[in-house]
């Protein structure tokens, strides 16, 4: 879907560490066209940014000038130009906040939603806050939890329009690290995972959360002695660090309805282990929000 | 020290899954030479052991039969040859239980030593028990508990000359994936950690182990929103990651006074944990428990 679909009106571009997918958008807000590749910002100079855009939106570009609004690490330090934190409590995203980039095409105007940052505890969110806009927009006077399961998890609590707090945890990143590259690694294999493991490691990390340090190296431990299988290590391991996620961020979802933001797999993975605690959920796709987030910011566009 | 000292009687070797390292031994019991190369088990075919030994010890060699006796994951199923575990409770080395590797020169005899299992919960190591058979040797009717710590760390329960029981805690390797290879290498940076910020890590993660999910983010939020240091950032993470192995080894050194076993930078780090919690310890070498270990096991060898 990268033909010349002439009426795109803006773009949306969701630009993380490893990935850059884009979306345009005609004046009704429909979705007339849409690419992606793996020219993510952690792969990317300054300079390489603006060629690694049109590449992919090139062919939707009319004679004026389409504006571009961005959101993720493309706005880190190290990504296209700066867009600095803004502290919550805060509204995920405000008009005025936006960057602008430096581009040299005169077809483009490509502006970049800064992440938000906490102080006590110390924590950051870039890309995030765009889908907890969106959620909101999904969701007019949304009060409570959303959860954005990922590489790293971010809860958030929504109240009065601002996001007033937020938790992340990096247990993407850690149950990638160990499942592919630890010892462990002999012991899964593939990507189907067994429910019944996934219950059992889930409710022993959260009962005895002191213990997991223990508990990791027995998945190749039962694999060697007693043929644990591949799918009930990648279980037991999904549910031991899922089950330690939940265990720090108990007060986050305790007695709360959540609203899980994300890919359908993962957020049907949390929605599992939170419904083991009694805690209903609903899911809203990623793309979707991060789209309706973006959406919000073109109204106060400077023209 | 590759020279030939023609009076080696017997050769001492640690081959672990990333190096191997051997000692020439004279009939006194004296090292007379040492070597070590990066051809661990890890990256040799089965028929690719006996040269990479050969390489090492050749110059060592005269014309009779040397003995050469191995210790560690050169005995695993995807080793030269498997030794297969024995099961806990047993003596760490048993003189009977030594499995004779094929070789083709007619110089060399290598015999390796079995690793140790343990049904439930699930468990095993191989290359310890030879250190803890030698740390048994220097301290002969040794009762209570012994800490190796390490990219696996072990802690095993001595009694009666045997090992009754142990626990393996994957802390080193969870340590060096998070300082290397996870977002959080951009906060750390050389070899040197913070004290305070270990203690105030590990303690927290001993009276708060359910929130340890919480707490490693945090490490690259400080660095990126008040300029955490590297070295207090190196502290944090590390004792965090000891923090959660002692919230899970309670019951193994509460009360006790432990024998460490390791490399002395990583034992003194152990030390400080433990004696923060009012916990002796006593630090023994690896290399002098794995030369004592194998030591032990020359008396029984078949002639």
């Amino acid at each position: 879907m990268t033909d010349k679909p002439n009426s795109v009106s803006w773009i949306a571009a969701d630009w993380g560490t490893s990935n850059l997918r884009v979306h345009g958008v005609g004046a009704d807000g429909a979705i007339l066209a849409e690419a992606a590749s793996d020219e993510g910002m952690g792969s990317l100079a300054p300079d390489a940014f603006e060629p690694a855009l049109l590449r992919l939106v090139g062919p939707w570009l009319g004679a004026g000038v389409t504006p571009v609004l961005a959101a993720g690490m493309v706005g880190a330090r190290q990504g296209w130009t700066e867009a600095a934190y803004r502290a919550v409590p805060c509204p995920p995203l405000a008009p005025g906040g936006l960057t602008r980039a430096p581009t040299r095409d005169p077809r483009l105007a490509v502006w970049i939603a800064p992440g938000l940052s906490q102080a006590r505890p110390a924590d950051v969110m870039r890309g995030e806050e765009t889908q907890i806009a969106g959620a909101m927009a999904l969701h007019p006077g949304f009060d409570g939890v959303m959860c954005l399961p990922g590489t790293h998890s971010k809860w958030a609590r929504v109240s009065a329009d601002e996001v007033t707090g937020f938790q992340t945890c990096m247990t993407g990143e850690l149950f990638a690290l160990l499942a592919r590259q630890s010892v462990l690694r002999h012991s899964l294999a593939g990507e189907v995972s067994d429910d019944a493991s996934f219950d059992e490691a889930l409710s022993d990390a959260l009962s005895r959360p002191e213990r997991v340090a223990a508990r990791l190296f027995s998945i190749r431990a039962e694999s060697l002695l007693s043929g644990l299988s591949p799918e009930a290590a990648r279980g037991r391991l999904s549910g031991r660090l899922i089950g330690m996620e939940l265990a720090a961020t108990r007060p986050w979802w305790l007695g709360q309805r959540v609203v899980l933001i994300g890919s359908a797999p993962l957020c049907a993975t949390y929605a599992r282990a939170l419904a083991a605690q009694g805690v209903p959920s609903e899911t809203l796709p990623a793309a979707g929000c991060t789209l309706a987030g973006l959406s919000t910011l073109l109204p106060g566009l400077p023209r």
